[in-house]
């Protein structure tokens, strides 16, 4: 079940509202989610009492993000268990809410593993729950860690490539604190360039259908303080061809085993521009977000959403204020504008895939990889993997 | 002034309402605009009784479309000359309504010289008026004759490029009957082949920011009976990837003396991807848009629009239920739900431009340029000049 919290007004500053957290009041233990389908207009908090209002809150993309789904994976099993719901069942529902982030399977494995393997040493339900909840808050805490050195390892990054300083950076969809435990994935390198005084410009692709990068990281940047213009994606090229992008830095919901990046769509195309221009276009993402189960780009299953979330604009009820609204979700209250004929059909493909010879590097906690390889890769994990037992 | 006429309700079949009519009702002659803002959802008429009226509805794209523009602009003139408004005061406010399309200047100033020729000639200025809007109805039907060349060259070029057949066709913004005095340009030789069964898809860029796309070339598709999808811009690039396109057709704002080619901002990522993938990228347009005063791509003024297109979203009054409304435009009645946070800047170039060597050709009424060398545009240029003298 879904309650809504209190709607606060948006204001300048640090974000007020974290884009998740557990609770425990007196009722019973909960999840809550900043609903990020009402940003920028509105902080609305969900409270999450139960897995299947996690896994609407997935779909709808309230909660989103590769890192973010992955914690909220984890979260949402504790509660289940906390809870005493069926942990089995929770965890088939919550691995499966969304297929592309392979983040979201992780947690979820990694929160389930350790009630499994609490039950399995003669543990109770209790004590097995508390376990479930100590990996969801593990893997936040490594969440929030890796986000610190990849802004570290990405920063490095950009003072090699660009020795000039000064940089201009495009790019896609939101990867900020929203999708994060800690400062998120390519948003936080930009934003480690901001605080050494070295962003001249982000570059904030609109990223249709669902406007994450005018609604989420414009949010984010305007709130960081930094100089930043949003644009419709398709005029990246202008700027390109203007030689006003110095790097692009995008996020990834899945990395292949050779190094094929699934990412928000429209990341692509971008990495086209940016080879056909000689610009860098630069990988941000934990080596949770590696799946070397996944041999190349082509097994990377691609989720299709909805044609209306681009032939209809949400509106929310009551709108017509500026300022007062702006959210947009398929299930929030109001109404669909359509912007296309009635009955038109939409090809509508939540990612799209890059494959490695156009990414210049990855950047992960663990390290930067460049050029890309599928040895490369599977090296950075090993070191990654062995960082974490350590 | 303008006044709106009666609203129809949207039917199939082929588009009720022509984009563009000159009428002479007992109250003095009017231009009569279908208002392309209120598109797919309405079909409402524009009537301009002077020129003020007309540039407005320039500016807002009620009118829009490099040829229509040419013929509007014409038929503005036509009807400042024959209401007795300040001819050369009408001339300079049209020609400059907008920037970037070249027929509209050149519309006027064919209408203009033919106001002055008669002047000169010591004909009254009834008579000049005549002549003006002679010109433009001249302009007008050279326009369908040249639109139908185009469908005849550009199918021609197609079954060269694509001996298989069932052609699977890119487009971006709009391009038909609703941009022409006929069936437009790129979307004429869409037209064409779909009418002779070859047109297997045609994917239509929906064409942020103002939806042109989504709004106008499904709705022509629509009528037109064609297998059509609508897709974010940024998903071309994984239909590019999936080989499920066969050919990009776009029109063209402004074509400069080496090729060079302005089109709605979009075009030139398409050029990048069609070119990383070997597909052939076709432009389609008169050659009243090609300008040999203009040098080259760096020369052509690129028209920046208000950064609200981008960070809000204009919804119709009284919106809500389905099909009822879905207009776009700045000025239309309505509200604004906005997208971004509140003083986002937005980069909003109306259009950008792609250089020759990634055009594989120019498709005009008086044949197909390929490749495309500024010499050989000259030469396109005169023989079609010819054509039109003889």
């Amino acid at each position: 079940m879904v309650d809504q919290d209190a709607v606060r007004p948006v204001a300048a500053g640090p974000p007020a509202v974290p884009s998740l957290r557990w609770d425990e009041p007196p009722e019973g233990p909960v999840l809550v989610l900043l609903d990020q389908t009402r940003l920028p207009g509105e902080e609305v908090e969900l409270v999450c009492t139960d897995v299947p209002a996690l896994v609407q809150a997935i779909r709808t993309l309230a909660v989103r993000g590769a890192p973010l789904l992955g914690i909220a994976g984890a979260y949402g099993l504790a509660l289940a268990a906390a809870r005493g719901f069926d942990v089995e069942e929770a965890a088939e529902l919550l691995a499966h809410a969304r297929p592309t982030a392979v983040n979201l399977g992780y947690g979820v494995r990694r929160a389930a593993d350790g009630y499994r393997r609490a039950l399995e040493e003669g543990k109770g339900r209790d004590a097995a729950a508390a376990v479930a909840l100590a990996e969801a808050r593990a893997l936040h805490r490594e969440d929030i860690e890796a986000s610190a050195r990849m802004a570290e390892h990405g920063l490095a990054l950009l003072g090699g490539l660009l020795p000039g300083g000064g940089y201009r950076i495009l790019t896609h969809c939101n990867t900020g604190a929203l999708v994060s435990g800690g400062e998120g994935t390519a948003f936080a390198v930009a934003r480690a360039a901001h605080r050494v005084g070295e962003l001249r410009r982000l570059w904030v692709d609109e990223t249709r259908p669902l406007l994450q990068g005018a609604r989420l990281t414009a949010y984010e940047a305007a709130r960081c303080g930094m100089a930043y213009t949003v644009l419709a994606d398709s005029a990246a090229g202008s700027l390109f061809a203007a030689g006003e992008v110095d790097a692009v830095l995008i996020g990834a919901d899945r990395i292949a085993a050779d190094g094929s990046v699934a990412n928000k769509v429209g990341s692509y195309p971008l990495a086209v521009l940016a080879r056909h221009h000689g610009v860098p276009f630069v990988v941000v993402a934990p080596t949770t977000t590696v799946d070397l189960e996944t041999a190349d780009g082509a097994s990377i299953e691609v989720e299709q959403r909805a044609g209306s979330e681009v032939t209809e604009f949400p509106v929310p009820d009551g709108t017509g204020v500026m300022g007062a609204g702006g959210g947009i979700s398929a299930t929030s209250a109001g109404s669909a504008v359509p912007v296309a004929p009635a009955g038109a059909q939409a090809y509508n493909p939540a990612f799209d895939v890059t494959p490695p010879d156009l990414v210049s590097a990855i950047v992960t906690e663990a390290g930067v990889l460049s050029p890309v390889t599928g040895a490369g890769l599977a090296e950075l994990c090993a070191r990654s993997r062995q960082v974490t037992i350590s």
